[in-house]
């Protein structure tokens, strides 16, 4: 139960919720829980290319065949690439950064996935790189310096739309994000 | 304090409140309250060109010589002028529709300013329409109903930018939002 309770956002009450939800079940049931959370940690991986978790060597992503290896989106984490994916709108690769540029926390471009982005995105397969970063200051400054360091890749370089959200009112949105809808506004398309 | 109850967003708790708020204050401040209502209904109109609320023919944005009359931004209502006025990024006159097309609350185009809206955007002085409305299904189908009327008048017709709010994570997008802004991705421009 002291197990349970170290998990992320478990108490001490839910960790004995669990046991005993485990005690009334069969033993199999725990057992399979148990053997899957070994698995989990031995032979969960990151992809070889995109640094993705996978449990081959190069991620479900990477290695579908149907899937665009022109596009590369970088991602600062892997739950950006599942809430990209989940959005059923876009079809190319990923690149995990694992994390961002942020001083404050002292973390570098050198703690980051970039040698390997820089690599990916001049092999010559690749022709769109897509910053897919946080709209923070953090992520501003991250997509800056990927920038300066693809910009000599010959590769187009496109960032997310930022604006205001679909289905938002405009007096409920912030004064930030509607001044920069005004100066970034864009022919009308109907779409 | 009856009449206070009947405010909107005052119950009979604060409508006491205010009641006895007045009572222990000098007869001097109630009177100066009630002649500020009093001419508030009077006096406060609409401004003949762009309907925002005024006190003179002209509101004080249509009659200010420093802002720009090539350009108008069509809202649904004034907080969405206060919104934008806000954000201090725009320099450029408004028109309020005074609502959206409803079909659901029985809003129809003739129940808008739509006419005086396209013979502004013939006149020749605007060259330009910003259409800031809702990201909702009816300031979707207000905008495709305005651009259809619009696109005769031989005008630029843009929209404000959609896409994640600045300073958003990911993850916290919704994924209509997050799908939308990878369709619509840009050019990096280090803004």
């Amino acid at each position: 139960m002291g197990e349970l309770a170290r998990l992320p956002g478990i108490g001490r009450k839910t960790a004995l919720r669990m046991a005993l939800h485990l005690l009334k079940r069969d033993v199999v049931e725990a057992e399979n829980l148990g053997n899957a959370i070994i698995r989990l940690r031995n032979e969960v991986t990151y992809c070889a290319r995109c640094r993705n978790i996978s449990d081959e060597e190069l991620c479900a992503i990477c290695a579908n065949p149907r899937r665009d290896p022109a596009l590369i989106c970088v991602v600062e984490d892997i739950r950006d690439v599942m809430a990209i994916e989940n959005t059923g709108q876009y079809n190319g690769l990923y690149h995990v950064l694992g994390g961002i540029i942020s001083p404050m926390e002292g973390i570098g471009p050198q703690d980051l996935n970039i040698s390997e982005l820089i690599s990916r995105a001049s092999s010559g397969e690749a022709c769109e790189v897509i910053l897919a970063l946080p709209g923070t200051i953090e992520g501003d400054t991250t997509g800056y310096y990927l920038y300066k360091r693809l910009v000599s890749c010959n590769i187009r370089i496109t960032v997310l739309a930022r604006g205001i959200p679909v289905g938002d009112e405009l007096e409920h949105t912030d004064e930030v994000t509607l001044g920069r809808a005004m100066v970034n506004r864009v022919e009308f398309s109907g779409k």
